[in-house]
């Protein structure tokens, strides 16, 4: 059957995630005075789905690259997710949340990169990772990048399942 | 474990999809001269992702409510993404796309759904039903709206896979 | 001179607004504890730049439309802009906001309008009125309807500079 | 009067913009099989503006960080704003673009930028040049940056007045 393939993957993923990272999640949102998520590209949409689901538990949500956004406090909340871990506009909005004084909770596929060095909390989702695709990724449609396969896009998929569960654990 | 609930029922969503549905929505996109999709709150982001895969596979690809958009025509195809098949801002796009000669294929939970009605082809992705929560969707997060479970995301989650692995196909 | 007409125009409908006007701006958005602005089209973009002006001066400043929104409340502004004063996708968002107990200026050409009925305090922009173009602004272009001449703009570049104008006085 | 300063300065700007340059702007885009549009921030809602402008004159036109976007080919045509002609996301668009072969006419305030070295064509908006703001452009905000005086929004107006001419021209 089609379908069993990229279930099968999806649920070998998850054989590796324990409760400990819902524990985590759930922790550092609840202490959080307010929650800012970021993601480029497709990792940016499963932010998306995090903060309408943050805003509807009446959590103050704000989502990095829209239009406008509050200036960052301590005691704030930075959700970064990507599964690279080296996509440049995240790291830049990673950079500037430990500049203010925020914390940050990083998603990500890869053990070994440099978002995890400045996170304060990290939740691996060990999917295949991601090729790099350079430093402009929001411009590189514009050049007509490659596209990857169905498996290849583990770590966004199994990234959304665990959000989903995890809010509602709340 | 945790995560073996949402897992479980996406799965048996998918066992009551065959591969028909897969060759449907290839065909339906390889014929298109263009492809718009529309989709409202989290299904517009299942929409937004399609619309990242089928550009990196330079099929000229338009999001609906986007800042602008070209004029439809004959020999265009709109993908609309509603659970309830009854959300008013995709139901609009729809109508809009009938008058203006352009096929509709159409991804739903709802077998009984008024968008059904006015597609040319439907993929029912039988999750869950969500709930309609009346017809200003777009801002239905001003009133406060309260949230859904995670099984109730099924919908969301199920298309999402059920897009990626039909684009892997193309 | 190409440009001496578009601004004879400006300066013709800036003769007839008053100090008064730039008063009730200030007032109501000081008054405010958070504001939220709402526009469709261009006028859309005079709501975001108007955004952007207030989240700079640390207002808690929010854009209806965008993907994430908190609930409104008694103590809340909407800022409208429409110079027809009947777009509906504005006019909904006004209407919530009535149901809410948010406070609601509006900016709009047409002392006639249906929004002026719903709103507690109003600004005509004197241009010339827009014509309106239907129910489903937001996706008019998808039909293709016809660009208006520059100085049938009025509405939009007028709304604009008074906007600049009444912010830099706060 | 409240608005008399801002009318004249922006008066001021156009003395010294002729009609040779909306005859360059009028024959780039005429030229250009399709059209990208680019700017950062405020400069990001007047790009957003023209582009809604041509898209009305069945102009296929794109703008640059939107959700999708095709790859560029030569005989397009990226139009860039950038008041300091500094702005690292629009350079880096620019940069793209030149290695891909589009044509760049941009927009700028300021005649000693970068920008202006890759561009082809360039109409200057003598406006006062704003401030740069660093690298990170689009998430300055969330540093806080302090706001700009209205006089100081000259260029943002000029372009967009400038605009709304040359393209009724079209």
């Amino acid at each position: 059957m089609a379908f069993n393939q990229i279930l099968k993957e999806i649920k070998k993923v998850f054989s590796k995630i324990s409760e400990k990272e819902i524990g985590i999640f759930v922790y550092e949102v609840k202490q959080a005075k307010r929650v800012y998520v970021v993601g480029a590209g497709r990792s940016g949409l499963v932010a998306k789905n995090l903060a309408m689901r943050l805003v509807r538990l009446e959590k103050e949500t704000y989502i990095v690259h829209e239009t406008v956004n509050p200036k960052m406090k301590s005691g704030d909340l930075l959700v970064a997710i990507s599964g690279s871990g080296e996509t440049n506009d995240v790291l830049d909005a990673v950079k500037i949340s430990r500049m203010m004084g925020t914390r940050i909770l990083t998603l990500t596929a890869n053990k070994n990169s440099s978002i995890i060095k400045i996170s304060h909390e990290v939740i691996i989702i060990p999917a295949q990772i991601p090729v790099r695709l350079g430093n402009h990724y929001h411009l590189r449609e514009l050049i007509g990048v490659p596209e990857r396969s169905a498996t290849k896009s583990l770590f966004e998929l199994s990234a959304l399942i665990f959000l989903e569960v995890a809010v509602s654990r709340m």
